[in-house]
């Protein structure tokens, strides 16, 4: 309570003593309301501590809190608690969800060289927690199916799609093979999703040293890096596809929801996989024969790569206890003064592999912090004029099961009220992204170029400016001296965003800092508090950051006369992705054609290395040309709308009370008219047509990715339906605009 | 003498057996004169026999055979007898040269960890010259300083100028260090001079197992790569200066040539340098401290790279013998029938570090086979109308000793008398490659498209063609679809074609076969017979294509009515890489400007990791734009004869031989007018002024290398100098052509 006293002292000292010139302007503020604004972002500064920080995370990572554990439920109560402190109407949002964990593990190599894997992490005197052997979660991948599996072995690279071309080529098919997988490259997931699709029985995944091993630097506890036992756990649910309790796919796990068999759903792996340190692979690696690997797929273990099969064979054995668990949301809810039923939503998840300091309890905190400073300052007559609602996820890395439950089970108010939805998860020292709506792209640098980075005292907007110069080539560089916006990342998958943001076309945001804090303790027990203060945040001054980063979004948006979009921005990234996609196949043409070419001159035979088998693909048959008039027009039309939304929205402060909520509404739910409400080709679930994760990438984004995946995946009458449904979003969103131009006429 | 019997059979029967179509067209020849050539070619491929090859390496690989050993003598007389046999008047031309051989080598490690390097590699039952111990050179670098010193390490990646750049601005000197830099990157002498220059007192070198062992292949014996007590010998004399003994620069060493002592030599090393295998180099890189190294810098030892400096100190003694050694060059020659006067010059070493199978011998044997067939051919009345000589150089490791000196010996007459200079080195299964003097890239691709590759049975330009088909990307594709002309390369240093090329002006070629046989043998005792017969060319299939692709070159050369030119293709050459200097000093202006504007708005500081220390780079200059004019009027120029050349000499075979000879002269005199004869700045010896080994990259070419390495060093007095002085070689070539016209007109 002392603290409470000292910081409303703050906030008086910090009003009085810093008045804001009435001349800074914030786009979607009037003049009075900008001032208003801009002294409550200010105090927003003074009320974000570190020290909260620090000792939240110590807590909240003192012990395991994986889903289902006894410190998960402890956290969210304790979470509970602080947002009841801070003012906010808090519950805990409960889901019961599939969450399979291990009974049996065991992997081993039989044969003339006998090894048996440890599958277990070392505990160091170094790292506090790492030694709470009984309360860890074992190295395993969730949703891996149970299995019993004896065969050769064959290394698979990254195991994504082009591996197996390339395989393929070698002659080295992997059916009825065990399969390892490097980590990296893409999503873990579509590695056994990938494997299976092959004909693969298993599928280990090991975390190869060249990329968070020694490769990358000193391994911890001596550096950040993953040690040789250091092993990512992790889901490899095919989220994809459809995120969320596997066995509710499209609904919320209430109690009474009806459910599907492990058998039936959808998302759950069909052959066992589990996760290895390098190791436990190395023995593996060694044993394999068969061809040399392509130079690209070569890691950093000390041993020639090969593609395998092996002489020995490898017996896997994985059973799981597929058991419900209990999720626990917390959602803390302050209700505005003015527009109660517009809401801003700002998330984290809890809930770690292990002890998640860094993932995700580093954002989470930040995120605290935003929530005790806004209560202070509402408690202080600074109330926000809509609601604004702070969420702690649970079941995160599941498959994002807390958000996505919820949501499924608050669609249609969501979809009604909610302004924006802004995430964040792990955080570190470095740069700022952000991610996200592109309309939102001109309001997210307006916040950027003023919150304070603190290395260097410059805003963090003119920091990551100063890094993708000082990163960039020639080109890049000539291309963006001088311009200081930061281009929003298009979003994929990967954190909670994706049920607000793919699934109900909620303008969304996914921001946080990075780049100067890398490690290998992700998904291991080195994720710990001990890790954190050495290596990610020391001092928790990026967390600070990201508070006043994240709170002045939710400030601005929850105070904002008009909401800040730009549909320009949108415009010109939309057709963008568009000018990519038809460069895409373009370039696929040229491809197939200087392919066919080749192969009539029978150019691969002949390059090849005759001591080196070679099995030539099918040639690639032509690729038709496709009709995109009708997404041209589109954004014609589009490009029209928005300039001229830009031009009439000038002076939207000053309209009446009724047209404003009138224009507010179109302004958020616009977002809507881009999704289709089939959704996307195979799965229904993600339905914006602007962004999806890739369905053979996984996290890795798909901007039009109807378009673009049918393209890539050689589906071309599939490519011209989808040409068609986007360019009729594209004329939705057309539409709104207009009905905006409307009421500003 | 059985088998001397069956040829001459065999010649008869080809000869009669495939009447060659009078239709078939070479350059440079009438029609009567190509009939008689193209019969002599199918002659010769039917004299190449894989046996002799097999037979004639096997007996010169049998024991070490560096210069000044027993079996180095050996074979020199080995080869004279053959010679002789085959008809060729054969000579031995000795020179004495100074070779240091080590007395002592110590390198350990002192402090805590402590390590004494073990310098030595291992005998290996798999293969049956590996355990010559008493013969074989120590591991050691040829032309070291003698040296006695203690100090900290760092760690300088390859070691070039880039390197030290990026050291400097991590706030490493390697001032009063022992510096130790990997292998590659460029030319292994540059790395103790850089060292040198900037302080170091040693320097090691070590073979990283990403370059040449584990990390591209399985290693000696299980497959063809470099093992981990594997060491790459090597000469460190300043060859990018001045090749040769390095105390008689320029000129001969002939018995009574008065020689510079070793401290006066300008191409000796000024420190102690030393080689060391990745196992002796993995104790020391475990001892380094500082910062980590770039992602770029890191090698394929599992450990995380450090720049240094180390803790531990590292101790380097070296002492070498300094003695002179005979240099023993073979030299056969077969006088011409109607020229006798110009010759046509064929070479390849025959020392080598070791047991030298690949690196020199499979090149050595494959001219053998054509020296054999051509002799075999004359002794049957096919004689060559120009004279052949063929050189078996001795000292080529050390730094082109034998070749240089006894250029040096000959320089006037050879620029008389030579039309071209036609080297070999090492040879493997693969693709041909080729490179040299520009106007004979028609000539070149003319053989390589006849001339079948073993394993597919079409051309070997054809199978290259493919080769840069597949491995191309998209865009070098379309650039290059239809086109099988394979463009010459152009010739740096590494080979014994220096002395003619770009001391001389001789036109000149290297050529061979390469990309199949990769491994990591090199100037190890590893590269012997039974390495080779298992990974490079087993049954020396590729030493056969290279015979019938070097002995075509030296028939038609010496055969041809016309010396063989295209000036149209060298001015091609010439104006692209003027393009690419005028590109250089463009990008090198935009980066300046870059450079300037960042530092200006302070964004290396701002973009810097605030952990890491950083030392800003003094702030480039403004590049200068320069006068580029006079190249350009001369390359109009120059393209206008060349064209008209092409035209007028389309009927030159009809010339009376008087104006034949003095057409001939022109033609292949015309290159020394690119020699400017004062040489390249800091290095007289290079008079070349468009190809040239780089003084700061050893072995790689700078093409126009005044220019362009003035531009480099941003030296831009000197680059406008140098580019008055090109453009006046661009101007004396024309006038050469225009006397060529003179005569056709």
């Amino acid at each position: 309570m002392k603290r409470y006293s000292l910081f409303c002292f703050l906030i008086a000292f910090v009003l009085v003593a810093f008045p804001v010139f009435s001349q800074d302007k914030i786009s979607g503020f009037g003049t009075a309301a900008a001032a208003r604004e801009l002294k409550m972002e200010k105090s927003l500064d003074s009320l974000i501590d570190p020290k909260d920080q620090q000792q939240w995370m110590e807590f909240l990572s003192s012990r395991p809190h994986h889903l289902g554990s006894v410190q998960d439920k402890l956290n969210a109560e304790y979470m509970v608690k602080l947002f009841t402190e801070w003012g906010y109407q808090t519950e805990l949002a409960e889901y019961n969800v599939l969450f399979p964990t291990p009974k049996t593990r065991l992997l081993e190599m039989t044969g003339s060289v006998k090894y048996r894997a440890k599958l277990e992490e070392s505990s160091l005197k170094e790292d506090r927690t790492s030694g709470q052997k009984a309360e860890q979660l074992p190295t395993y991948n969730a949703y891996s199916a149970d299995g019993d599996v004896t065969a050769e072995l064959v290394f698979v690279n990254r195991g994504i799609p082009e591996d197996y071309e390339t395989l393929a080529k070698a002659g080295i098919s992997v059916k009825g093979k065990i399969v390892i997988a490097k980590y990296g490259g893409s999503w873990r997931g579509i590695k056994p999703k990938l494997a299976a699709f092959h004909g693969a029985i298993g599928c280990l995944i090991y975390s190869d040293p060249a990329d968070d091993g020694y490769g990358a630097g000193d391994t911890y506890p001596k550096g950040p890096f993953r040690p040789q036992d250091g092993v990512q756990r992790g889901s490899v649910m095919d989220m994809p596809v459809v995120p969320g309790d596997p066995t509710t796919p499209g609904y919320a796990s209430t109690k009474d929801a009806k459910r599907l068999s492990v058998a039936e759903s959808p998302t759950i792996m069909k052959i066992p996989v589990l996760p290895i340190s390098w190791e436990d692979a190395k023995p593996l690696i060694e044993s394999l024969q068969g061809p040399l690997v392509p130079a690209a797929w070569r890691g950093g273990l000390p041993l020639a790569y090969h593609m395998g099969p092996s002489i020995a064979k490898v017996h896997l054995k994985l059973e799981f206890n597929w058991d419900l668990k209990p999720v626990y949301n917390v959602i803390a809810r302050i209700k505005g003064t003015d527009l109660p039923d517009e809401w801003i939503i700002r998330g984290n998840h809890h809930d770690g592999w292990v002890n998640g300091a860094a993932d995700p309890l580093s954002g989470m905190v930040a995120v605290m912090s935003e929530a005790k400073a806004i209560g202070i300052l509402a408690k202080n007559g600074y109330k926000p004029r809509r609601t604004i609602i702070f969420c702690g996820w649970d079941g995160e890395e599941q498959a994002l099961l807390g958000s996505t439950e919820w949501v499924e089970d608050h669609a249609a108010e969501l979809q009604l009220k909610t302004i924006a939805y802004i995430n964040s998860d792990g955080n570190s020292r470095g740069f700022i992204h952000g991610g996200g709506s592109h309309a939102f792209e001109p309001f997210f640098n307006e916040i950027i170029g003023v919150v304070k980075d603190p290395q260097t005292g410059v805003s963090v907007r003119d920091r990551r400016y100063a890094s993708e110069m000082v990163t960039g080539d020639r080109a890049k560089r000539a291309r963006i001296m001088g311009n200081k916006t930061t281009k929003l990342s298009a979003l994929g998958a990967g954190s909670d965003y994706s049920p607000f943001f793919q699934h109900l076309g909620i303008p969304s945001f996914n921001i946080g800092f990075g780049g100067e804090g890398s490690g290998g303790e992700y998904h291991s027990i080195y994720d710990s508090y001990d890790h954190f203060i050495r290596f990610k945040d020391p001092g928790f001054a990026y967390g600070v950051a990201l508070a006043s980063t994240g709170g002045r979004m939710v400030l601005r948006l929850a105070n904002a006369d008009i909401v800040p979009v730009d549909f320009t921005s949108l415009y010109q990234t939309i057709a963008g992705y568009v000018t990519e996609v038809k460069g895409l196949a373009e370039n696929m043409r040229t491809d197939a054609e200087q392919d066919i070419a080749m192969a009539a001159e029978k150019l691969y035979e002949l390059a090849r290395d005759p001591k080196i088998i070679y099995v030539a693909p099918a040639v690639s048959g032509k690729v038709p040309f496709f009709n995109f008039s009708r997404i041209d027009n589109a954004l014609v039309l589009f490009k029209t709308n928005a300039d001229l939304y830009k031009k009439l929205s000038a002076k939207a402060d000053q309209l009446p009370d009724a047209k404003k909520t009138a224009l507010n509404s179109i302004l958020y739910q616009a977002e809507q008219s881009l999704l289709n409400e089939k959704g996307l080709p195979r799965r229904p679930w993600y339905r914006h047509l602007i962004y999806a994760p890739g369905y053979f990438t996984g996290y890795g984004v798909k901007t039009l990715p109807g378009v673009r995946e049918a393209i890539e995946e050689k589906n071309w009458t599939e490519a011209q339906e989808q040409i068609e449904l986007l360019a009729g979003v594209l004329e939705s969103f057309s539409a709104e605009i207009e009905k905006a131009n409307a009421i500003l006429k």
